[in-house]
């Protein structure tokens, strides 16, 4: 299943749902048998199929007559990790880890397929991370490695975009990595029955302007979503609706001779099989 | 004015105002005439001196008889401050910073004054870091150094409790800032008029167990909050009801030696004069 937050020509929003991934079924905020925001039926832990079996005979939503939100607007938490491709960290400079590297986005930083990456006023350097994120479906504290997956309840792209220079002017990543409107997420989430297990094995893919410049596969990530899951939640309770990034794998712009940067009309795409496309056009800071 | 969110006996939590500082009235949220949480009230820019006026007839609320919660309990965004006393830096090992260390904690570490501050079972490494944090009032963006303090509405006192060994596992210190139940946060929110401009040349003590272990002033911030607001409004835009947590004072248990560290059954207090005094103490995680 694919569920997808949306709106529409007046600002409404909505819920677009589909079984096999192309016919999209759902109600606006309005309607009355709208089941609420994916936000609300997350962080309430509805049963998702019961909502898709009562979207297919809701209205048809076409995807091109409308504008894509991020699948979630208010994540209780977005924990992103860094350094977990190993060609990634070596062409950074630093040595693959030995324990995750978290850092934190706001939600204020999110946008939805197709909605605009932001370049800011303040820097030349903004960067692209193609990454799989996966959504948490029931949460938990001390969740042990092999029950890890349990907790996940679907799974989307996300578009890391980084200010670079910002990113370096001090020890932590904050700044760099939530100017507004640099957090491509979407287009829609897919249930974790549709993948293989911590969607390992997929083939994610990021293009800029037409040229692929990150190539690689979940399965290369150091540490992998069970694990993740596992430390993360040693630390805190994670809850419904918090979702983790699972960081990105070589290929950055700021790696390379010379740095590659986004730039104004540049459209990013990132790619994952069985998943989507998450596709940003960027933009300058008005 | 002073505003503080409470709990009662039955887990029904309420609002608490005073002008003066000792007689606090407000309602409890089954109460018809309650105006919402601290939360909404503030993210929806209501007037507060309109609450404080309508709290005065309203039942008196003996703070000791019920239990504080952090006076925000949903914050859209913490933005802690690190390094931002020069003595604090060196003592870690580090210069002074020319440009602020930000780093985030999530609301689900926050506890209010009197509520435990949890040692994790993962780590004997629970240290105190006495902190002032500002609360937005008013959001924008790009926000000039000279306008940054009429976006403040209120003040409070923070403990910025972290997990040493875990802050250090990797470069990032989102773990060791995260562990659950260790943000203490109160008593209660001092409105912006009622202290000097940004909260400046106020003293601030930590006390462990009865002893001082941080003692400066709020002077003595490397970043002062205008500045703070100004750099951080450059990145994202700020939303009433963020907080903003300014960094500790030089003290801190990891730096001494032998290293300090809190323990189960320790009380930890911090004091910033005209705010008042958050009281945690420190429990094992069960």
């Amino acid at each position: 299943m694919r569920f997808a937050t949306f709106l529409d020509a007046d600002g409404r929003s909505g819920l677009a749902v589909t079984r096999d991934g192309t016919d999209f079924h759902g109600w606006r905020e309005d309607d009355p048998a709208y089941p609420g925001s994916l936000d609300d039926l997350i962080q309430g832990e509805a049963d998702l199929a019961e909502i898709a079996d009562a979207a297919a005979t809701a209205a048809r939503i076409d995807l091109d007559a409308v504008t894509l939100a991020p699948p979630l607007r208010r994540p209780g938490k977005i924990l992103c990790v860094g350094l977990n491709y190993a060609d990634h960290a070596r062409e950074t400079g630093r040595q693959p880890p030995d324990y995750p590297t978290l850092f934190v986005r706001f939600p204020s930083t999110l946008v939805g397929a197709g909605a605009a990456l932001v370049r800011p006023r303040a820097s030349i350097q903004l960067d692209y991370e193609g990454e799989l994120v996966a959504v948490i479906g029931r949460g938990g504290r001390h969740i042990p490695r092999d029950r890890a997956l349990e907790h996940v309840v679907a799974y989307s792209i996300f578009n890391d975009a980084s200010v670079r220079d910002y990113q370096a002017k001090a020890s932590q990543w904050t700044m760099g990595k939530n100017f507004d409107a640099t957090g491509g997420f979407g287009p829609w989430l897919v249930t974790a029955d549709m993948l293989p297990p911590g969607a390992a094995g997929l083939r994610i893919r990021t293009r800029l302007a037409g040229a692929v410049v990150q190539e690689a596969n979940t399965d290369d990530m150091i540490f992998d979503l069970a694990t993740l899951i596992e430390r993360i939640s040693e630390v805190m309770t994670l809850a419904p609706g918090d979702l983790i990034v699972t960081g990105t794998p070589p290929g950055v712009g700021i790696a390379r001779t010379p740095p590659l940067f986004m730039k104004p009309g540049d459209l990013c795409e990132v790619e994952i099989e069985r998943i989507g496309l998450l596709r940003n056009l960027v933009v300058a800071e008005g």
